[in-house]
């Protein structure tokens, strides 16, 4: 079962992972994968690729941000990442790094992992879970972190509401720039639901 | 002096706008000039003018919108404004109607009424005054007015971004869509200072 979405496994994948990325981030993608599960096992999502996108999130995280800039911009062909830094491109860097490399080409894992900063248009089970698991893992400790984590408890659509607004909140209190694909996003879970 | 920047003067024009605007919003236009005025005064600004722009600010407010979306679209014709309402169309409508009934060329003028919601690029001195009389003229009354007023006193910018910050925050607050323009303005502050 362990090949269903990709040409790899979870051990020889972790494997290559170890070489990528810090071994902090290296920690904080297992607690993300375990958070996730958690969340799959109660809200009925695919486990199996789940996993593959909390594993994955951030095998881009560390690249050199103009390779992690050439990867995202194959994924997002659509979108200006010009001015973007490594906070945006390593999720869609990841994605393009998982279709090339690992051979995965379901749409949700890939969606997953390459809107995990920023929020996706529809998100389904497995967008809203990752997204989740990221900003709520037993590692984050931030004001807030905790309403997240009972709003996920009851209400998985109401939790990534609340990352999306803190989030954005978050970046205008600090007087950082709001990607204009992050606020696209959010204007539309405003007029359609996320 | 009264005939520097329009072909009419406060008088007649005050007689105009009272048949365009609700009795409520007529009295604060005057409170935001007032406001205004002492604005330019401490900060040393063109008096006339920024009586002008805040008299004029909400000409367009209670204008139909959709006669509102046509004059708004010709002040703004690089911007898409099709799915924008009248609290974003209003400044720019009402920058049309300056420039194509009362003569007004001043671009200071002009791009002053036109982005008093949503902020400019580069706010010149009065637009800056009337961005933020029109946020705390003595009629306001919301949480953290009384720190806009106390900003003001001291440094415009640093009130000028207060508002922005603020106004951003509570549409989000509220799950209202963030006008793309006013992102933009904001990324620009962000990037190139206020």
């Amino acid at each position: 079962a362990d090949m269903t979405y990709w040409n790899t496994n979870r051990q020889a994948f972790l494997e290559d992972l170890a070489q990528r990325i810090k071994p902090k981030r290296y920690q904080h993608v297992l607690r993300v994968e375990q958070t996730a599960i958690e969340l799959a096992e109660r809200y009925g999502a695919d486990a199996e690729a789940v996993s593959i996108a909390a594993l994955a999130h951030d095998y881009a995280k560390d690249l050199d941000v103009e390779q992690a800039r050439v990867l995202a911009q194959t994924f997002w062909p659509q979108v200006d990442l010009s001015q973007e830094g490594s906070n945006i491109l390593h999720g869609p860097a990841a994605a393009q790094i998982l279709l090339d490399r690992y051979g995965v080409t379901d749409r949700r894992i890939l969606e997953a992992v390459a809107g995990h900063t920023v929020g996706w248009y529809q998100f389904d089970l497995i967008g809203k879970i990752l997204y989740l698991a990221d900003y709520m893992e037993p590692g984050r400790d931030f004001p807030g972190v905790e309403v997240a984590r009972e709003l996920a408890a009851t209400d998985l659509n109401a939790a990534c509401w609340y990352k999306m607004k803190r989030t954005l909140t978050y970046l205008i209190e600090k007087e950082k720039t709001l990607f204009d694909g992050a606020v696209e996003i959010y204007n539309r879970w405003c007029q359609e639901g996320i």
